[in-house]
């Protein structure tokens, strides 16, 4: 029997007790539920049968997908808005999706990657970003796709992102979207200097290499600082060996998103 | 046994002297070969066994393409490069390229387009753009991605195009490149008014609906003309019921093409 | 005595009855006041003493700026929305308005441009344009700045564009937004293929000279066509003698509108 | 009489050398000639009559141009090129180039900036930014145009360029070249998040204020970092009091250095 496991960042009080009462009436209705902070690197155990439900915003959710990935498991994201708002959704209500999504078998596989480091591997469900160590500096990077040589940017840096991750850093550098089921990843620089700042939407089967020429850069996976990068070290990034299996929630069509996000000003 | 179709449009005569002489070499090696000039729409009857050979530029490929697609049959392009060149490869080299086409089963599946107009239906390889009928004046385009409604774009136009095309008038409206096996379309705004313009990289099973608000747009299909879209009447986008079948030539990988044109200026 | 010269478009009903109405109020008021109808090629007789009013949108102002700039006389526009909505501001207010310009001297001056074609020269406010004569192709245009051998663009057009028109087509072309009051222009490539996209803001001063190379091209002032530009022919865009007078209207700062326009979707 | 004073940062080896080389032949002329290393914070006095030579690449020009400023002294950039690369014009033209450049009067007046923050002013000649102090992190910049609330950007940062300074990181980020002479800044946001990314191009005489919403950033002045900015915290950007005067050498017209820079990847 599938169990759930809430997860909430604990400066998230709103979130946190939010938890508690979710858990609460979840093992009031025969299913077992449990609470971690996210700030503990300890996670209770987990299995591919198990439900992850990240409550919080879209660091939450990427902590939470991440937990959810080591063991194969479903993760399903229950946005609390920004810090301080009150969440718009009814306790019940939220009770009511987890129990949904229990029971369903509805998900969506979403493409994620892995990066191997000078100082091991590393899992990202957003983006993997090689950039400068050191404001007002930029890097030298040279781009491999599938061991054949690419451009050399001097740059910010240069990311490479998933589909989910489409709408975040990607988007900002000036990426396109990617529709969130397709299994490809998206090379885009960082600031460029005197290059086309084009991206490359490329098959999730591609590798990507970023070399660093001449500067030390460091290397970022869904926003947390991974390692340094040195001179004539490199990166590559893959997909991940297996998806992120994310419940999809009802109003949650990329299309209504972008709609909303692209005259609002966040997606 | 496959035979060989070799096409050219009439104003390259470099193209239709070297088809007239790759049609007897041919012969003289016991393969059936025909030229045919692309000016004349009666093409020769073609199999899905054949292969058709394109002599010209990006334009004589998406000709030949489109001819190759009627019968699903395989394509091949050989780059002449611009008029008044000369050809580098000399012919013998071409002649071998087409025997090793015919006797590899190498070949790329390339989503193609098919537009549903007021007018009937229409095949673009490239892309297809509903734009603005009259110089100086901008078209209001509301799109829809799966029946679900996107952005209202004011704008020059709304294009949707193939990966194979994304490196063409995508790429200067300012979509990112994307790898040619991928089956996905791209949807980007032209000169969009005060709106983000940036692209949506959808999966090649969606598909797109423009409508016109209060303007007479055109749609056109690989750069060609292909009717008048009145207000309120609507094209919509898919992928065509079969792939394009691309024989691969030699030194043809994307990212060495780009490598290459994003330095020199073209691609 | 200045005198006030009401100008609008025949298809605006709204704005003609505002003129008639505006125009016996200020005849009440013993100021010399006319109507005219912008559709009408023979203007009224306008000194530099005079004052402009345009009634109704951006075309209806751009037209208006024109005629003034003729005759070197003052130019206030009366923003009347889109049509079919009704003024926001009351007809006593736009009287306060018109009175308080006459009486006033804040005039902003404002660099207008005139393109010397193989047809002539013409005036425009906003930009001048050289752009694909046929839907689907593109034109190669050579640029020149001080008879300076600029970028060969391969692009849907060109446009040079003042600092009134920069929130407009150079906008959409991916140009900056320029403070009204600068003495500059602004180059911007529309949709150019792999060349770098970026616009050069220059002097007021400089001139600058497009080239068709091998197509025919259509020259446009502020989104009405001039004249067709054959191959190896050229225009030079250049400052107007003399600027437009503005008068400034309350509420029109540069930063104003664009913050809500930038946030609304139109400035 | 005017003196030269050579600058030339001492990792510059080739740069030192030819220091030595140049005083003594300038001495030997009769004219009063020192070289100074730019490590050194304790410049020689310099005067207003005095031409400041500067011997190396960008970083090399943008230090003696301050060196410069501060005694509104003239600067003269000899373009050494990249480290490694032996200086392609020979000794006695650079000799001649300081001559002619003490005996005319040939100067562009540029204009620089100075930064009002918490820790003291600061000057800049080709930007200011304001960004993130942590990789991985954005910022929310509230921006300001001579006191009217501007856009507020969520971002990696925020800069304002000289047109000197156009095609350097205001070019990465997107923004537009401006003429050298023109007396006016850009403000360009960097990687904005959902939010329009085109640049404002703004008077001279203009100020941008700039303040962090809830996270510390750094402010940078042509590459440098200056201090860190605490939520709440502001920076002020105006022109400097007076501007850098240039001494133009031939071959440096900006649409020629931008011609060729566009092509080949750098300017």
């Amino acid at each position: 029997v599938p169990s759930v496991l809430f997860v909430a960042f604990s400066n998230r009080e709103d979130a946190v007790s939010l938890a508690q009462s979710l858990t609460t009436q979840l093992i009031e209705r025969d299913v077992t539920a449990t609470f971690a902070l996210l700030d503990n690197n300890n996670m209770p155990y987990v299995t591919g049968d198990d439900l992850v439900v990240s409550l919080g915003g879209d660091g939450t959710f990427l902590r939470a997908a991440r937990v959810a990935h080591q063991s194969n498991a479903r993760v399903l994201g229950v946005d609390l808005g920004r810090v301080g708002f009150l969440l718009s959704t009814p306790v019940e209500a939220v009770v009511e999706e987890v129990l949904e999504a229990l029971s369903s078998d509805k998900e969506e596989h979403r493409l994620a990657l892995s990066v191997r480091t000078p100082n091991g591997d590393a899992f990202a469900f957003n983006e993997v970003v090689v950039e400068r160590s050191t404001n007002g500096q930029m890097v030298r990077l040279q781009t491999y796709v599938d061991d054949l040589e690419y451009l050399l940017y001097t740059a910010d840096g240069v990311l490479v992102a998933t589909p989910t991750g489409s709408t975040g850093y990607n988007f900002s550098a000036g990426g396109p979207v990617v529709a969130n089921e397709l299994s490809v990843m998206v090379l885009t620089p960082i600031a460029p200097h005197f290059t086309i700042d084009r991206s490359v939407v490329l098959n999730g089967t591609s590798s990507v290499k970023l070399s660093s020429i001449d500067k030390t850069a460091v290397v970022l996976a869904d926003g947390r600082e991974i390692c340094a990068l040195q001179p004539n070290e490199s990166v590559v990034i893959k997909q991940s060996s297996h998806p992120v299996r994310v419940v999809v929630s009802k109003n949650s069509a990329l299309i209504d998103r972008l709609r909303k996000g692209l005259r609002d000003g966040h997606a």
